[in-house]
């Protein structure tokens, strides 16, 4: 695994443990500043633009069905300043897949995307994590 | 709209266009040669590697359930050789929500990643396209 894929993997656990600990603040921080950013959470319309994909974290955070959720299975993509990263998400009952994109900004890599859906095939072989996020 | 901007529409409109005509060598020209490719077909296992993706293409265009599809309010996102585009996808009986990700390999913007999954909020003001992939 190269730096970059290194670097980028940890961005994306950076994600999950701010998704996890329902932490608006980090969230915010993870995410691109001046990088046009998008959102498509499972099943919704998808959300162009900073301030509505913040506002969904919000409401997401506040709301009693904020999911404990972890990641596995991630795998990173990476070309120059963009990059991408597939994986598996556990939430209590199911699992969905994920999509979610990064880009470079003073000297990180931040979130531009993030695309996470159902996953109709059973994954035989995939053990939940346990306490960690990757 | 910038040029890049509409150079990646385009793009995405010719993979809706092969789809649509089960063109399994569009497909394939539209597709990263050199770059790392993954997909997520709606409900699938990720797919990694550009074997298996377009093995996947394959199959679907071989199958009985090669669905009709057609794309609406796609919006593409630039950033230097990288752009990500979401946008619905139209099938007989449902909406889909998908994000494609594309490179640029010898002046072409080519795909490196299509995700598509179920579209649950309903979307009062899409109307499907008709006749066309845009």
């Amino acid at each position: 695994m190269t730096p970059a894929e290194q670097a980028v993997l940890a961005a994306n656990e950076a994600f999950y443990t701010a998704f996890a600990e329902r932490d608006p603040q980090a969230m915010d921080h993870l995410w691109a500043k001046r990088a046009s950013v998008a959102c498509i959470h499972p099943g919704w319309n998808p959300l162009r633009g900073r301030e509505p994909v913040m506002a969904s974290w919000r409401a997401i955070f506040s709301g009693p069905g904020s999911p404990q959720i972890s990641c596995s299975r991630a795998t990173a993509y990476v070309s120059g300043e963009s990059a991408f990263v597939i994986c598996i998400e556990h939430v209590p009952g199911s699992l969905l897949v994920a999509t979610n994109l990064f880009t470079r900004e003073d000297g990180e890599w931040r979130m531009i995307h993030h695309h996470a859906g159902g996953l109709a095939e059973p994954l035989d072989d995939v053990e939940p994590p346990h306490g960690t996020v990757h």
